[in-house]
């Protein structure tokens, strides 16, 4: 039996090589091609220390690409936001599915996504045939999506724990804080003073403060799986010196008396059954040692058990795997039919 | 001319090391003894690398330094809280003045105390007697205290910058997250294998959510700074894989219409003058390599310049600096009516 | 078809749950029980993260576990070296095949091992029966062994570069030094002061200087892939502030005129085919971040062309995989007639 | 009375930092410029942090940098080797006493230089006046020099450890290794991504074998201060993912029976009085925490007490005090005629 074709576009950048260290031993599926236009005819072995037939593979330009992925059965696309833009647009009408793990069709309103990427928004009717990839809360529209816009990190890790609590109406809704700290890695590969190792290395610092792209991602994803629940959310993004990983935590009030427990438990049922999601009764032990390496979503929630009550929730996510490419895979399996956690059931947690 | 004479009980910990490293190059005060019943016999030199007269100081038992607090002008407790309540009661009851590192005296209300600290509170003479030693907020009642309760780290932290926002009525008050990511010197010096190198490499969580006892030392911090303004806030705490360092974002709206230049402008008008905060004009310039190894809190400000915009403060500080041992030098000048700076204008920024 | 079944005594350290994580997945071994006497009766889901069938066992006290060996085809050891040599004793007797993880069976010469270790050498008949598992240099007897002394670490990364040039006479042997850097996995779980985060953080030492028990190891390891070549080296060992990896430099001399390219020649021939072992063109390239996570060992080597040149051989491993569970794993995959690959090929680069 | 006056060249490089910023507390030496082209008209205090007088300095171009050294009694130089080479000789051909950072007139031999440099020496006559300026080693020659080669930062680990035996005859000569592992500010700052911190974060690597510059200037260090002993020597440095320090290993071989008190005894007798020279007596001890902000070099040394018994010499410096900036300002106060220690007393160990 033939195994479906992939390929990708962008493959050198962080989440491009986990895309391709991925699929590389994805059993159901097979990676026919991956694109890079700084790369062309360098071995996937050397950039990114894949072995055997993928190994063997070489990155070829987008123009090579373009050809190449007619006989794909979909592309994923770990390019910038404007050039996904442009790629996804031409592979769509040419009848491609298309998978983007960039920015570029995540916002559904064209003045916020002005406002937050800085350049045009994609053509409506394109825009209009993207589905929002947070796989747990859209899955059914995922399967039949012509265009998948995979979620950002941050939006992944604040919107799976909120969305069960804000569904059942446990929270409120009126001053959310998102706070999240990241790995570097986040910010992608970088070329600058800024990121070297001594700047970085013992340091934190705040960043893109109200201004962050991922600010809007957060409250439409939230609204999107809330039936358009009117989120007022602050989200404060950190960088700090490690290179993998994000904990989120989202403070938030009790509407009535509730405790730890019964958020746990709704915490729980929504995510029974779920592969990669891990509600935990303790919020010390959502740590990133806890995700890093896997496409998990670890939860916990603190609560003080009164009406009006304090709620801390507190997410940790791969932002390279859960974040980026491991979601990504999640969502081409729904595309392509195949079990969902093809290719994701043998990654394992690092940290000893 | 004699030199004012100081004794450390508790010198073995971090702040107790930090403190006695700053009391070493002390050009106006002496250090008369380091206590530590872990080490006693051990030379200075030996457990915190200081060289000269101070390096060749022993450690002596808190028998012993007693008897040589009794020609101290003051004396510095870097014990724990409940070491702290009795070895407090007595110096003071002898007549002699005393600057307590632990948390024993800096909440005044018994109950939330006992709440925080899972211990009885001091006698409620006794706690009358203590004034909480933010020393840009307090200074003058430092100058005349008998007994000084030195502040937290978080609470340091912050409440530098949220006090004059607050105190010229710019921000709400009922809906205050303050987060906080700090390096695992906070959590003082640890034997146990969560601190270990392999289980905190690389790895973040948040911890004692909604029961840390800085949470309320915050709280009554704030109100203390604004003649009782009733706050409402959360706190958020993250342990960080780094040594040192605290960087806060306190997150709050605008009252009225306003922006980042007023507020910046307030919070410099504040503190003008003062040797130890910097007001900055861009909240990524705040962060850990700005303040790590000196005694500066380091602020700035992002906002939404409208009515009932988006406010997010940041700061940072060096946890065993300006959040225990520089501010409790800060302190012993104001005692000891030395200049305030004295003994800490040599520290240096550590990171190129 | 029924899998064979493994066991794994100590199960709970670093090298026990790299062990278990491995075993989860092997595609044709079965893990039949965990034995740890620390943690009889927690979940391995609760240590190590795995999850399924393998994360659904708890651990045995090794008292169950004895019991439990008489149905396994094989069983590691990833205890210390005096638990080992009272179980491997029992075991062996009992007719079962043991690969032990310790040192305890590693140095054949019985006074060479007491100065070492520091307690008795195993008896004689037991120790005869060992065999050293360098899985590439001794595959064949490693395939009839009743019992396998796994290699330490650092003797894995020193021996697998130097012994083809010692084979080839290439090279001299009367003062090679074996310098090696490790990460702090490599000491153990440690629950002191020493190994915390704070202490070791941006610090790095030299530890067991001329006494470190692999520096004999590293000399017998030598000799007998060498039939006895007397090698006359020094082996300092140096601890950084990261929790995996080695990387080994060896310098030594020409003992005639020659040149980088041959000696990389040499080395490429002994390895050619071999599932693990990367020979390299510069030296630059054996970095950490080409071996953690996996079971390669990366060897590359300078060298002045001349008679009596410097000779620089690196060499990296991740001490934890090769240096530990992953060449447990080659081993008992020869034992048991298995591919030697099967359940290690799926490890993945971890780094970006 | 007027403090001497001295300027600095290349002053916004790590060293270039680090000096700046030790002489803005000197006590009896006056910053009186600091010049880069890259940061004309930036203050001081934006690039260092450093406040006062000193911070409020702006960098000036080289060009009136030069105008201004006029007033100088010494100028330093923290530029590139090549920068260096021009400047040093304009400045020493006006008469001005210069101290150079860089290795452009370390190196005696031409050839040797080029080959290291790849670039031509410098004329015979400018490099026949540098002094090679390691303090304890050449302090009488320092005092009356015009030109002061300051050295490399490997070489003044290694040389300080070696050069009492070496002169004692007590250890060979012929077949010693310089091992040593380096913090990456050691490399000076960097824009690629080979530098950044997902890049270098866990990793290590050797660069630059049997050709790194300092190879040779270890050679001739210690030809230097042993009266021509020829010493052949291997050297191989290593790349660490931390910011700053150098911990050195050194082994050789006893000539005659010896033993570790012996040899602890000769490096004391050598170093008794240095104020910047600690022997300790176990290696162990020997720890970048013990050096990292601080002028201090520790040594320590272990070995086999019979003829012919191996030695490992282990040293630590802080590569941006002593292996540059710090050894810079005890050479600048030999030549000013300033106590030697002047500026450097303060310093203080930086980690807990």
């Amino acid at each position: 039996m033939q195994l479906p074709r992939v390929g990708i576009f962008g493959a050198s950048g962080y989440a491009g090589i986990e895309l391709t260290r991925l699929l590389a031993t994805h059993p159901t599926a097979k990676l026919a091609f991956v694109a890079s236009e700084r790369h062309v005819g360098t071995s996937v072995a050397e950039l990114t220390g894949v072995e055997g037939p993928t190994g063997a593979l070489r990155y070829v330009s987008y123009g090579a690409a373009r050809e190449a992925a007619r006989t794909c059965a979909a592309v994923l696309l770990a390019t910038p936001a404007d050039v996904s833009l442009v790629l996804a647009a031409e592979l769509v009408s040419a009848g491609l599915r298309v998978i983007d793990l960039s920015g570029a069709f995540r916002i559904a309103d064209a003045a916020a996504f002005t406002a937050a990427y800085g350049h045009a928004a994609p053509p409506a009717a394109l825009q209009g045939a993207a589905v929002y990839g947070l796989t747990e809360l859209h899955r059914e529209a995922i399967r039949g999506a012509q265009l998948v816009a995979n979620p950002g990190c941050y939006p992944t890790a604040a919107t799976l724990p909120l969305v069960p609590l804000l569904r059942a109406g446990l929270v409120t809704t009126d001053s959310i804080v998102v706070d999240a700290v990241s790995g570097a890695s986040g910010a992608g590969r970088r070329a600058t003073e800024d990121y070297s190792l001594v700047a970085m290395h013992d340091n934190v610092r705040a960043y893109k403060l109200l201004t962050h792209q991922h600010g809007p991602e957060i409250a439409q994803s939230l609204a999107l799986a809330t039936a358009g629940l009117p989120v007022d959310l602050t989200f404060v993004p950190k960088l700090l010196p490690i290179p993998r990983g994000i904990l989120a935590t989202i403070t938030t009030r009790l509407r009535a008396k509730s405790d730890a427990v019964e958020l746990t438990r709704v915490l729980r049922a929504a995510y029974e059954g779920e592969p990669f999601v891990r509600v935990l009764d303790r919020p010390e032990d959502v740590d990133l040692h806890r995700v890093i390496g896997t496409n998990l979503c670890a939860i916990a929630v603190a609560c003080e058990p009164r009406a009006g009550g304090r709620v801390v929730l507190v997410s940790a996510i791969d932002n390279l795997v859960k974040g980026a490419a491991g979601q990504a895979l999640q969502n081409l399996n729904l595309l392509l039919d195949l079990e969902e956690t093809s290719g994701l059931t043998a990654l394992r947690r690092f940290h000893p």
